[in-house]
Order: structure tokens, then C-alpha cells, then sequence
């Protein structure tokens, strides 16, 4: 099993639930990846008020703690902002150390394309999953999964703030101040929101993930960039009625001969799988000439889901096997035989008195207890539709095989399970 | 630059997509990725009828083309079904060779937990990202992103076939003969389309990524399976009444003690997202302690997204570097400063006559036509909401600014892009 030494620059909330998972997953981690990842040192201005959570970790408030020590091989940046983590990052890296950083101010600008070119050429590795949409493995899908043809265009929901925002207005009606506040109580929204619902925050992310997809850096001047502060409920509903919904897209698309960024509220028609996202949550939808189009949605913040993002990058820096050594090796001695769902279920039968009686008296054997009942006008066989309370399969199946058999019932009947999702 | 001889067993569709994609796209891929992958010898028992795709690759119909040649370091298996994809499979293991391998068949088989072992064994790596979902990078999240916590439950539209024959009869009111019909003149299904709509695909993929998420080899006995033979546009209409969908769905669950695997048509309420997932589209969405409830969305099959998971494999297997050379090193010089647009304008003036054609007159004098209008119900400030026509940003801006400047204009309007997706 192959040893890895991690080193965490800051141990704010990210780097607190990084240094949770491996002490409760890292067997489990060891399993599958067929690597042993330790935490081999820490750097945070506050480490002595952070005692617990650093426990048994070498751990100071000078960032050589971490830079200089020789178990060190992947160095984790979590302290955000430009200064000091770029000088951090340099120095890492100059030294032979890969880097994963969630750091997307700093990646978006022009010190961005500096630190990768530097990590290139000191034959290190640096990775960023976690710096856009957090729980969705956006960067690693376009530099693994889209080298193939172009990507013509790219749709996000990027910011969980102003989704959440706008949910808010959209599904409560809440005014846009009621909204924002609710958003702040909850932890999702920073005390001064502007950097948030102005739009800024998205424009970062978008301008990385172009920079990926169309293979380029994109500056802070090539995006134009407007925020959801001045929407209110009243054009929620006014959306709605038009069948239209207000997301806060970055749009990054291909044109013939040209690129266009740009980071806004829109109008998307209400049946767009994009409108489907709400509250906090993040997405992306790509178009790609190889593989068409793709979406994906996640949490876009948050502690675990972004430890998990950084989680990721660590595992793939480090070399891990595609298949660690327990993959797939465990027996499973434990499946359900049966489960209880709610049913559908259409049973086609003569137009005659008392079949309704007949059918329910069979499920009532069954201890199959009936929720709705409804027939459908038309010609015979009369289509008879029965949605139960949850009930077991294997009751289920017998009670409708038993229907069948009446003499009423003129052909199979179709059953399908409600599925609470 | 890091050279990467790579052997193709069978030049079916997605081998001839994987050849094609190389040949057009190898530069690009070399400058992001730091790998210049070579296609070093093709095995394919007609070899000799696909001389122009395989021109200038040294090819033959005997699998040693491959699995002797000293050049191979990654062999992709493109042949499928049982044997003999396994002995080839075993045997570049053997060799100390990487798998690259599409065949869910084979991996979700008994002998699917033995060439992990192998693999792992052999200090050699296995992927199979293109085995469920193609263009979906849902084995490689699997993997790496979810390591920490546990899934919880992966509910999956993961045959294309049996989707695309739903949304037939659900949006165009086929009935189910006429919906498969269809899809077999489109491809997406067998002349014997038994093991689509039966729900055996699905089944197998389903078992593929349980293993993954839970740890563990989940033979066939472990899932029950019904297909969407039964289905008829009848019950898309009822279940609409009823505010719910129905799809094919492949779920596994973790329940307190034990895992529950499932293959069924199910009824899911109208405003999932899952419900939004319509054609001949896969999707996987997921729940896990960590990172909450996730969603990816694509295109399950076809030669490119087919050939694209299965580069993605190449690349990762080969060690690539998470920053090529290129990476955000090229500045783009080409910005759209501006772009067209519909609008959806707010503008909230005194209730008083006259004010609409004020406001035609400033969108007129821009040279912006007018698509719709409507005016809300209210008290002062009275709502006009205008819909345009495609218009430039600037000539926008400006228009907007100068109706913002009329005295019967109490408060800013406010301006949203109409995003046509």
C-alpha cells in the first residue's frame, strides 16, 4: 500500500472536514484506492484554538510547517484570497510538491496560467476540482471526458447563493430582501452579498471553466457581468405565466469565429431541465460536438462537499490504481427479498355491476389497502385504476395475478411502483 | 512529451469513433494533457473490409496483433460479450498490460470482481468508464469523488432505448409497438429488442455501479427486474392527470441492514429532475452522506460518446498530467463584445395616457421590435412588461437607459436576457 503525506494550508471549514473524512473513511479510502493517505502537517494562523480537530497533527502558525517537511508530498491550499497562498503555491511547486487548491480567485487570475505553466515545468501536478461547483466533477469531465471535438457552449447555474435567492422569491414569494436575508441566516450568503449576487463569484467560475473548455485564459475583461439585485417576485410571475423561469446563468459558447462569456440573469423556458434546479444547489449543462449534450448538478459549497472535491484531486495526484485492491471482491450476504411501495396499478375488465367490489375484496385479502380509485371513460375493456397504500411486492404481485384470474377481467393488468424520490 | 502506444481489439463503431477522434484531435489532446497517444496495432476479424479507417495501423485478425506487440502498453477492448473478450483481457493483464474495456456484460459477469483482482494483482490498472452511461463520467465519480461517507441510493435512467420510447409515447401519444419501432429504425434498438425493454441492460449497469457505491460484487441473483413491455400511452396520460412520469428505473438502495436493487418502470413525480430527463438520454442521480443529492445527465451510447469515455480512461490510465502544457497558456484574443438577444423588460411608470407609445417611440428610434406586451394589474407604479426581438446588448442598454430618463418612468426597469437553450 502506498503511503501518501498531505500537508493542509489553512484548517478553516474545508480543511476541518477534509482532516474528518480521512480519519473515518481512510480504511475505506486505503480499500479502493489502494492508498493511505495521512495528514502529515498543518498550517493555520489559529491552530491552538483548533486543538481537537487537530489533535496528534504537527501543526503551527507558520506556513514552513507545511512547505518544509519532508513527508510532504501533496500540498492542500484552503486559505482562499491572492496573497499569501500564491506565494504558497509557488513555493510548493518549486519545490516538487503537487498542489490541490480550491482556490478560484486566484486561478482566474492571471497568476492562474502562471502557476500551471510552473507546474508543468517542475513535473508536479496541480489540481482544482474543488475551486468551481464543489460536488460536481466539473473540472475533472472537461479535462478528462471532453478532450474529444469541441465544446460549443456551456450553461451555469454557479452560484448557490442567488439560486437560492431566487427560489425563494420564485416558490415562497419572498420579496428579494427577504430572500437575501433568509440566505444570510442560513450560512449561505455572506454578510456583504454583493460579491455574490452581483455576480462576480460566478464570473470567476465561469472564466475557469471556460478557460478549460476552450483551452485559453480568459481575463476578467472578456466577461460581462450583470447580478440579480434588481429582480423582484412580480417578474417571477410574470415568467412563470409567459412559461419562462429567471436563472442566474454564466454562459460561455463557441461562436463562428469568436468567444462569448457572459455571467446574467435569464429567461429559460420552465420546461428546461436547467429550471428544475433549485435552492442552493449548482449545475452545469455543456454541449459538446462528441458527445452532445450533458448536465450536471451538485451542491456547489459546503464543507463535505467541497472537502470531497479536494478529497478527489488528492487521490488522483497521488497515482491512485483505477482498481484498488477491494474492488468489486466483497460478497453481498444482505439484499432486501422485498420491499413495501405504493402502486399503479390498471386493470382492463368488462363493463359490468360489482367488478370494483370483486377487485377490492382480493387486495382486502391481500391486506392491500386502496388510497385512490379511478376509471377512465371509454369503450371495453374498462380501464379501472387503482393506486394503493404501500404494500409489499410479493403480496402485491399475488393479489394482481389473482385479478387477473377473475372472469371479469378481460387483459393483464399493468402495475408500476411509485417511486418517492 | 510522454509517447502511448495503444491496441484496439475490435474496430466496431466506438474503436473506428476512437481511431477518428485520435487521428483529428491528437494535437490538442497532447498540448492539454502532456500524452501523445498512438493507436500501435488494431485486431478486428474483418479487418481486411475496414482498410481505410485502419489505414497506416498495423492490423490484423488474430488478437497476438495486439497483445504481442512490444509497442502496446494500453489494450482497449472493444468486442463485447463473454468470450473470448476475457481471455484477452486476462491475458494483457497477465502481460503487465492496462485494460481500457466497455463490456458491462463481462464486468458485471462473476468474472468481472477476477480481472479487478487480476489487475490489481498484476499492478496494472482496469478501467471502464464506457461500460455504463458513455458519455456520463459517472464510474470515474464513483471512484474518486464519492469516497467519503456512503451513497445512500443511485436511482439510474440508464437504458437510452427504453427512455426513448416512454418519451414517444408520453409526448407524441405512440403506442408502445409504434415507439419501438421507431427506435429501431433510429438504432437505438435491436432488431430483438428483448434485452433492452426487458430491462436486462439496465441490470447489468445498475449491479456495475452498486458494486462501486456499496462495495461489493452484486451477482444477478441480487436484482430484481421488470420491463416496460406492459406500458401504454394510456398510462403516460393518467399518471400526467395524476402529476407524475413514468421511467425505467434501475435504483439501489442502502437501507439499516441490507441493499436493495431494483430494475422497474416507476411512477416519479412531474417536477423531479429526473422527470425532465426525456429521449434517448441516461441519467444518474445520487445520494450520498457527504455530498448530497447529485445529478448527471447524457448521451448512454453512440460511437462518440462511447469512444470519449473510453479516451477518458486512456488518458487517466496513461498518467496524465492534471495541467498539460497548454493549460490557460494561449490568450484569447477573440471576444464577442456584443451578442443579440430577446429581452424581457420591466418598466414601471405613472398610470397615466400616453406612456406606451413614449416607450414603442425610444425601442423604435433604437431600431428594437417589439414581440409582445403586457401590462400588470396594480396601483402605481403601473407594470409594462415588453418582450423584443432579438437585439444588439448596446442598442439595448441604451434604449433601456432612455426610457429610464422619461418623466412618467417612477423606477428603474429592470432587463433580463431571454437564454434560448
Amino acid at each position: 500500500m502506498k503511503e501518501v503525506g498531505i500537508g493542509i494550508l489553512g484548517a478553516g471549514n474545508v480543511g476541518r472536514g477534509l482532516i474528518e473524512i480521512l480519519k473515518r473513511d481512510g480504511e475505506s479510502i486505503a480499500e479502493r484506492t489502494g492508498l493511505r493517505l495521512r495528514v502529515a502537517a498543518v498550517f493555520d494562523r489559529s491552530y491552538k484554538k483548533k486543538e481537537v480537530a487537530l489533535r496528534g497533527i504537527p501543526s503551527g502558525d507558520h506556513a514552513e510547517v507545511v512547505l518544509d517537511h519532508p513527508d510532504v508530498s501533496i500540498v492542500v491550499e484552503l486559505l482562499g484570497g491572492l496573497m499569501p497562498s500564491e506565494q504558497f503555491i509557488r513555493s510548493a511547486l518549486s519545490k516538487g510538491r503537487s498542489v490541490v487548491t480550491a482556490n478560484k480567485a486566484l486561478l482566474a487570475s492571471p497568476v492562474g496560467p502562471e502557476l500551471c505553466k510552473l507546474a508543468f515545468e517542475n513535473n508536479v501536478n496541480l489540481g482544482f476540482e474543488a475551486a468551481v461547483a464543489g460536488a460536481i466533477p466539473i473540472i475533472r469531465s472537461l479535462r478528462l471526458h471532453h478532450l474529444a471535438g469541441q465544446v460549443r457552449s456551456i450553461h451555469g447555474i454557479l452560484n448557490g447563493t442567488c439560486n437560492f435567492i431566487i427560489t425563494r422569491m420564485e416558490d415562497d414569494g419572498l420579496d428579494y430582501a427577504e430572500a437575501l436575508k433568509l440566505a444570510q441566516d442560513k450560512g449561505f450568503a455572506e454578510a456583504d452579498p454583493a460579491f455574490d449576487v452581483g455576480g462576480q463569484d460566478a464570473a470567476q467560475k465561469l472564466r475557469i471553466l471556460a478557460g478549460l473548455a476552450f483551452d485559453a485564459y480568459f481575463p476578467e475583461s472578456s466577461i460581462r457581468v450583470e447580478g440579480i439585485e434588481s429582480i423582484r417576485p412580480v417578474d417571477l410571475k410574470i415568467a412563470r405565466r409567459m412559461g419562462w423561469v429567471i436563472r442566474l446563468l454564466g454562459v460561455a459558447r463557441r461562436t463562428t469565429d469568436s468567444f462569448l462569456l457572459r455571467v446574467h440573469p435569464a429567461m429559460i423556458h420552465a420546461n428546461h431541465i436547467l429550471a428544475s434546479v433549485k435552492e442552493e444547489r449548482n449545475a452545469i449543462f455543456l454541449d459538446s460536438s462528441s458527445t452532445g449534450p450533458a448536465l450536471l448538478v451538485g451542491q456547489g459549497a459546503g464543507s463535505h462537499p467541497t472537502a470531497t472535491a479536494v478529497l478527489s484531486d488528492i487521490i488522483e495526484l497521488a497515482g491512485a490504481e483505477q482498481v484498488g485492491p477491494g474492488l468489486f471482491q466483497k460478497n453481498v450476504t444482505k439484499i432486501s427479498p422485498e420491499f413495501e411501495y405504493r402502486y399503479y396499478v390498471r386493470i382492463q375488465t368488462q363493463d359490468q355491476p360489482g367488478v370494483l367490489a370483486e377487485i377490492a375484496r382480493v387486495f382486502a385479502s391481500h391486506k392491500i389497502s386502496i388510497a385512490s380509485f379511478h376509471q377512465e371513460e371509454g369503450p371495453e375493456p374498462v380501464q379501472l385504476v387503482i393506486v394503493t397504500h404501500a404494500a409489499p411486492e410479493l403480496a402485491m404481485a399475488d393479489a394482481v395475478a389473482q385479478i387477473n384470474r377473475l372472469p371479469v377481467v378481460m387483459l393483464p393488468s399493468v402495475m408500476i411502483r411509485i417511486e418517492n424520490l
